[in-house]
This record gives structure tokens, sequence and C-alpha cells, in this order.
């Protein structure tokens, strides 16, 4: 028997397109002599298709999507992932669930048992978890087909107390199907090679894997689906980060030796070549190509245009300097000479006057009080709205460039440096940016060695730098590491080794600036704890702050 | 036997002060001869608590509170919302419980069955289903105790498959209590009631119910807690927006001759009492006493400074007149007026020359391209930067002002007029604006009548009127709604009646401005579906658009 595996990026409520890419890598695979092709979960929605799926209109459109697709399947058969309706009046009013295809119709429908509910994940919001577990046959050969998080159930501390597979496996198949839409971070692959390899060594059979890929908002799905044989060994691995299809042939697979473990590249790279993809991604399917940004001569905004030339071409990454009376000679510098690097398009546009403008009619207010955080921020909001107003008058998209420690602590203007379409660096911490940068000048000098080796600062006030108000950033992020990537309280903290006043004052610095958190663009996730739909916390609260 | 109910306002995560809350209405019961006193859902920690739960420093604050209550509990008993950790090493790490608390110590911890996780609720991502059903006893009294959604599985087409109720009534309770936390729309009181009228009649027993009340950011719990007694009439109803606490016989609740309906206000009554509480606690429980806003002549803005004044007094509410070139005379005096109607600050400052000095900078770029939505997002966004500016130097926060209409199809600027910490208006569509704004002048003319009676116009061209681009909002406001309160898809809302080509535009319009309203303040929820945590929509998608 011949398995495609169709690793695609699809667009979310895009019925005509998936549909056509479903049907384009079902013709190819059917060409190739395949016998069964198999896509990712929820397919022909795109994932997640969030609220989408609480209209009717729209699962009716998902269902004649896939029986159109149905009904191409007459020599070759495909199972695509689907929301279905539940047929029982009691329950939720969906399944997720995976359509098997095969002589021009839909054979089978196999719903998912483990429904993840969880950081970004909201499944049983919209799902009910299925409690019938049954093969499908094809050929001859019985195939346990699940859906993602249905053989995750795995750890020591197991997050349900049914396990789909176990109940699969007392049936006798002969291998295992997965169709997945697991969200990258950058020890996800790993973390998800050890769940595939438990399953393999468990149940002793082969297991085709088939994710998602691409970007959907702040979600980035790497792809890297997967097929293991019955002896636990990794025979092969699609590509990372863009679309594939391959064929293989199940007894081949099983006379493969493969690979014991999984090859990754480094945290930096993977991080680089995921957000590369999410701002591509993210412009592409709204439908837009250029990009602007406020580029200062730090270090956040250097990375961002770095990643955006990338993703983007440099000819459509429009940078804009916006000197004040606190810019340094060396950060205007340093931005320009960036942008001649990676040839961008840039221009200089001082806020001197605007300032002086806004000065002048606060002055009957303001009333010669002391220069503060108030003077501070109408500068990062000068910034903002003259690049917007360029935004709305080109049409390009403003990037946001604040980094995740800043967003922790509440370091950043609201409707100023926060402004944005898309945080590219939303989930990497400050020490984690320098990374990217090293990995940005691996081969050349593109972003500025001054960029990367001087002290940062905001340049809202003469002298100033970050550390004059924050802590130093590589204590900074360890602290905010574990608070909110591993959820530990401040004694747990404290008794890492760090200072007691200085954690207490960061978690507060967290707790306090929820609200400008909840206003800020989508963040790229490259984390397994990003600030946006995966982090939901009060605003007003009185905990730890 | 002798049971008060206690209906609180909390803070969240304020363990210290709602222990003290809690304490406190024990030590008054137990004066007024109470033998047991009740509180509401998730009580200690305050409702919702959202991930706070995933830290355990969080549950071992809950429960060391509510062991101290515990110890207080010598003559009378207590009934204490909170969570607590699931022994069994499968499943969710939690239960949503509740504490029975008697003889000064936790004698039995119930868990709830039926977790809510739609619209604004997220109970599956913390806590597992309660699977085991057992009464609580005291002085010979048997207590079939609930929690909030666990009595709610009443509908035609139920959301659970399971019924806790129907499993408790097997061991023939004497009578009901159930702990909620049961947020408000201007439908949920009839609705609640209808749903303990159900219950009441199916078990044949008195029903004690205790919701929560007060603010959560956008989320407003309106209290409202009831006795029905086994002849499924009301007893008693406790404050609607208020804290209460009143103590019952159970001999009197039977004998007593209730209602068999249940009085309500006014839509606008309703709406206009559950914002300004909301209002109210916002700043309270964030320790701040003064809001700031731009006033601008119109409709929203007028009904919003009342509103505030209302929640935090007049002489706390700073109305910014901001007139721009293209404000007209009419719209500044309407906005004095209505300062000096309610006697609330007000100045003046012009954006004139801050719009000039953007023009220029901007010039070189704009190049004589003709004036559009960048100009007049330009206008928006001065207005934005002062008021924040206002904001960041004295400490007010900014309430935003647009409304559930504008929000919905993106007829505002974003970094603009769509800044603040909290939208007031933000649930309440255009149409219903207007009868906020007759109900807020039923005594005398507070909000001038010429800002009911003018065209709406956001005055940033010459001779603007909202009608120019967006449909008349009586049609816009109804399509609307069947589209977000009602679910449904173009198909069925043009066979409503409405023009095919205007119903796309808007269907469109609002799928095309999730990016907008991803970036807006916190929304008090006044519907059964606002913007914000109980929609949950891709932003980048292709559905409708």
């Amino acid at each position: 028997m011949k398995i495609a595996l169709a690793q695609i990026n699809f667009h979310i409520g895009n019925f005509e397109q998936n549909k056509a890419k479903i049907l384009e890598a079902i013709h190819k695979s059917e060409e190739s002599g395949a016998d069964l092709v198999v896509f990712s979960e929820l397919a022909i929605t795109g994932y997640p298709p969030r609220d989408f799926l609480e209209f009717e209109d729209f699962i009716n459109q998902s269902k004649k999507a896939v029986e159109e697709i149905a009904s191409a399947c007459t020599k070759i058969s495909a199972i695509v992932g689907m929301p279905s309706v539940n047929p029982n009046p009691n329950g939720k009013r969906l399944y997720n669930s995976a359509a098997f295809l095969s002589n021009g119709k839909i054979q089978k429908i196999i719903h998912k048992t483990l429904l993840p509910n969880y950081d970004i994940f909201d499944e049983y919001r919209y799902f009910e978890p299925n409690t019938v577990f049954e093969l499908i046959e094809l050929k001859g050969k019985k195939i346990a087909l699940t859906i993602c998080e249905d053989i995750w159930n795995v750890e020591a501390n197991p997050l349900y107390t049914v396990n789909p597979m176990e109940q699969l496996a007392l049936l006798n198949p002969d291998f295992m199907v997965n169709i997945a839409a697991s969200p990258f971070n950058f020890e996800q692959a790993q973390r998800r090679f050890r769940v595939l390899e438990h399953n393999t060594r468990k149940y002793k059979m082969p297991l085709f894997y088939v994710n998602h890929v691409g970007a959907q908002t702040e979600l980035l799905f790497d792809g890297g689906s997967m097929i293991m044989n019955s002896k636990s060994e990794i025979v092969d691995v699609l590509n990372y980060f863009k679309e594939d299809l391959r064929l293989y042939d199940l007894n081949d697979v099983e006379i493969t030796k493969g690979k014991s473990s999984l090859e990754t590249k480094t945290k930096a790279a993977l991080i680089h070549d995921a957000l590369v993809m999410g701002i591509k991604n993210y412009f592409q399917k709204l439908g837009f190509s250029k990009a602007i940004l406020g580029l200062s001569g730090g270090i956040d905004s250097a990375v961002t245009a770095a990643l955006a030339a990338e993703a983007l071409g440099p000819e459509n990454v429009y940078n804009i300097l916006l000197p004040s009376p606190f810019s340094t000679e060396h950060s205007l510098k340093d931005a320009k000479d960036l942008a001649l690097n990676l040839n961008m398009p840039f221009d200089i546009i001082s806020i001197s006057h605007a300032y002086d403008s806004f000065n002048e009619a606060l002055h009957p207010f303001f009333k010669g009080l002391p220069f503060n955080v108030a003077e501070e921020n109408l500068q990062a909001r000068i910034r903002g709205v003259i690049l917007m107003a360029l935004s709305n008058k080109f049409g390009h998209i403003l990037l946001n460039t604040s980094n995740k420690s800043e967003a922790a602590v509440g370091y950043g203007t609201l409707y100023g440096d926060m402004n944005g379409g898309l945080s590219v660096l939303g989930d990497v911490y400050k020490t984690d940016v320098f990374e990217l940068a090293r990995y940005i000048n691996r081969e050349r000098e593109i972003i500025p060695e001054n960029i990367i080796i001087k002290p940062p600062s905001a340049e809202l006030r003469p002298d100033q730098k970050d550390s004059d108000s924050l802590p130093e950033y590589d204590i900074l992020d360890r602290v905010l590491y574990l608070y909110i990537e591993k959820r530990k309280g401040p004694a747990e903290i404290i008794a890492e080794g760090f200072d007691e006043q200085l954690v207490r004052r960061i978690l507060r610095l967290v707790n306090i600036n929820e609200y400008k958190r909840y206003q800020t663009p989508p963040i790229l996730r490259v984390s397994d704890k990003a600030f946006g739909m995966g982090r939901r916390m009060p605003i007003v609260a009185k905990y730890l702050s």
C-alpha cells in the first residue's frame, strides 16, 4: 500500500483555496500511484477556525467542500480533517473529525477524543469528545486513525482519563495515522518526536503523522510531518516551515533502517525560520505586500527589519527613522547603516516640531511640572502617529518591534511603540533577540555590530539606559521565564537564588501591566507560553501586585 | 433551620480582602442566628481568576484563606466557593469546588460537574468535571449543593450528557443550594429565573441561589440572588448590582406565598445600572478615582461622560474638548452644555497646531495626494495623544467612547478614538445608545437635546455624516445583531428581508476589522455576545470577507 502525506498551508475559512490545494495534492498523489493521501487536522477550514465554527453557514460550507473533494476520490482514498455535526441532541453541536473519502464518497467519519483546552487551545468550546472507537479499512489494511491530541495522553500526570489509542489497539490495526495541527515553539519538534516515539514503541506499528504548516496570525505551524516504523525509528521527516507532499510504500517503511533521534536546528535558527514564515504568511493571507516600521537604531527594530526583509523582500520594508531631541547621532547612523546593508528604503522624519506643538498645547495644563513619563510617552506616540499616517496613506502594515521582556514589564508606550498590525518579537526575550541578531549576521554583518554591543536605551530622555529603570536583561529574563513559562510563584523563584525584592518588583510589574498587553497586536508565538490567546489573565485583580 | 445568603463583590486574587468580607458576613449571620451562610462560586478567589489558577502559589493561598475561614465556623456553618486540587493523577489538576465549613473545619468539598466552556467561559481550561454525587448534611437536613452551570442543563438541546441535579435528587435531599457566578446581560435575569423555576418545578424543593455581584473588568455580575420555594414561587430576590446579606428560615420559605414571575427593569435601565457599576468597580479595584475623556459633542461621548459622572462623581470626570478645523460650533457648544449640566470639569485644547505640524512633517511624503482616511485618522490620533499625555501626567484613566456598531464595522481610528483603559459603550449598539441617553434624561435634561437629535458625525472632514459611509443605524444594528448575537450567515440574514449587497458589505466590514477589535480596551459586557473574551475570531482569515 502506498500512502502520501500532504503537508499544506491552509487559509482559515478560504474554502475555495483550501479545496483547490487538497484536490491538487490528490491528483498528484494519484498520478504517483498512491492508494491513500492524508491531510492535516481541520484541513478544510484551516486551523484554528475559532468562533467561525459557531456559524451553521461555515459548517455547511466545510461539508460541501469535503463532499466535492470526495467525488474526486474515485481511484484514490483520502483522509481530510473537517468539523462535523453531532447527531446526538445531547452534548456540544460539533465533532472535530477526520473524513475518510473513498469510492467518490465520505465513507466514514472518525471523531477526536481528546480535546485540548489549555494554552492556545479552545477545542472544548466547540467540540464534543468522541466515545466510540473503530478502525478504518482500506485494501485489506486496518488503520487506527486519530487526531492530534488523541495520541498525546502519554505523560506521568495525564490530562485526560481516557486513552483513545489504547482502545483502538484492541482492534488490531496494521498501522497508525495521526492528523495534526500542532503549533511550533522552539522545543516542540523534539517534544512531538518523543510523543510519536512513545506511541510507536508502545503499539509496535508504523505511524504516519501529518501536521499543518503555515502561520495563522500568531500561531506558527512548523510542519515536520513524520513517518516512523514499528521499531520506533524515524523513516522520514517532511519539510519544516514549507509545504510538502511525499509518498511512502508501507512495506518499504517497515524495512527501512531509520533514525532513532531527531535532528533539529539551534534555538535561534528555529525562531528565525518561524518568525520569517509568520511575517510572510500574515502579509500574504491578508493580501498585503509592504511593511513599515520605525527604525530606532536599537536592536529590536533592527532585528524586526532584517526578518521582514527576508520574509517580504528588502524593497518591501519601508524604514522610518524618527529622531527626537533625545536621539543620539550614533543611533541615526546605525539605523541608516542597517537600511543600507539590506538595501531597504528608508526616510528620516524628525518629530521635533510635532513634539514642540504638543508641548505648547499642553503647556497651560502641565504648568511647569517636571518632565516625566508623560513627555517620554509623547515622543513614542508622535512616532506612532507618523507611522500610522504613512501606513494609512500608502497601505503598508506597521510592524511592531517590542520584545517579550519589555512587553512583560510594561516598558513600552501604549499607542506609541506598542502599535502595529503584528508583533514580530513579542515572544522573544531581549537576551534571545541578541542571539537572533547574531544568527542573522552568521554569514555577513547585516545588523551593524554597534547595534548589538551598545547598551539598550529607549532614548526618550538625555543619557537614558534601559538599565536605569529595569534590572539587567540576563537577570530579568530568567525571572520572567520562571514566572511566565514555568508559572512559578515568588517563593519558588526566590528559592532559585534571586533577590526577593527584585523578584517581587518584577512580578508586580508583569501583573500591573496586563492592561497594556490586552491592547497589543497579535504576537508571533515561538515559546510554549506567549502573551496573547495562550495566556489569559485578569486585568483588574490584586495578586502579586 | 436558618440560612443566610451572602451576595458579595469580590476582588480577584485579593485573598486578604475577600477573606475579610467573608468573615464579616459569617459574624453578622451568626449574630442573626443563622445556621448556615452561603457564598458564591469561587468566592475566595473572585470570579473568573483565569490563568492565575495555573499558579500553585495561587491555589495554596486560596486553600489557606478558606482554612482560616473554616476555623471561624465553630457555631455556624458556611459554604464557600474555592478551587481545589484533584487528588487523582489522571485528568485536570483542579476542581471548581464548594467547601462546606462546619465545626471549625472544611468538612466536605463538593465539585462542579458541568463546566461552561463557551462565550466568556473557559472552565474546562482549568477544571476536571465531577463524577461523584453526594449530599451534605446539616442539623438533620440533607442539602443538594451544586455550582452554577450544574443546574443549567435544562434546554431542549442540552450542552451536556449528564445532569448532576438528577443524580442528587435520587439521594432525597431536603432542599437545593446553588452557588453561582452568572454574569449580567440585559436578558440574563429572566433567563436565570426560568432556569431556577425549571429546577424547583422538577425537583419540588426549595432552592437557595447565591450569585456573585460586582464588575470584574469586562464581566458584570448583577447579583439578584434568589430564594424559591417548592411550589416554584419566588420568595425573595436580593439586590441587583449591590452587595447584600439576608437571612431566611427554611420553614418560613416553604409557607411564604411567593411570586410566580420576576419583575425586571427596562433594557435601558438595566444597561445603565450595569455600566455604572462596571465603571465604578473598574476604578475602585484598580485604585483610581479620576477619569478623562474626549467630549466631542456627539452622543457616544456624552452618554459615556454622564455614566462616568454617576459612577465616579462629576468632579472626577475630566472632559477635554478637542476641536479640529472640521469641528462645528454647535458641537463645541453641545459638549460645553453637557459638562455644565453635570458640573464636570472641562477644558478646550485645539488640535489645529499639532495637525498642521504633522501635515508639514508628512508633506514631502504625501506629495499632494488627496485628503483621505489618513488625514481623518490623523485628527483622531492627535486627540488620542493629548488625552493620554494628560492621563499620564495626572493619573486619570482614559475612558473609551466607541459604541458597538462602530466597533463592529471598524468605524473608528486605532490609536485614536479607540484608545482607553475601558470601553463603556462597546457592547451597546448605536440605537441603544440613544435609548440610554433618553433614560439618563428621564428626570431632567442632562444630555442636551441637540446631541440626541442631530445626525451622527465624526466631524473629520467638512459636512461629514456617519450615513455617508455607513448604512442608517437602525438597519445596520439589526443586521449586526443577527450576525453577532445570533450567528446567522448571509443567506439567513438576507432571508429576513435585508438587501443582499448591504448584508454582504456589513458582514465583510465586521470580519476585515477583526484586527482593530483585537487591540481595543476591555468592553463592559451587557449583551449575550460582546466583543472581547466571549467572541474569538481569527484575524487572518477569508470568510465572508
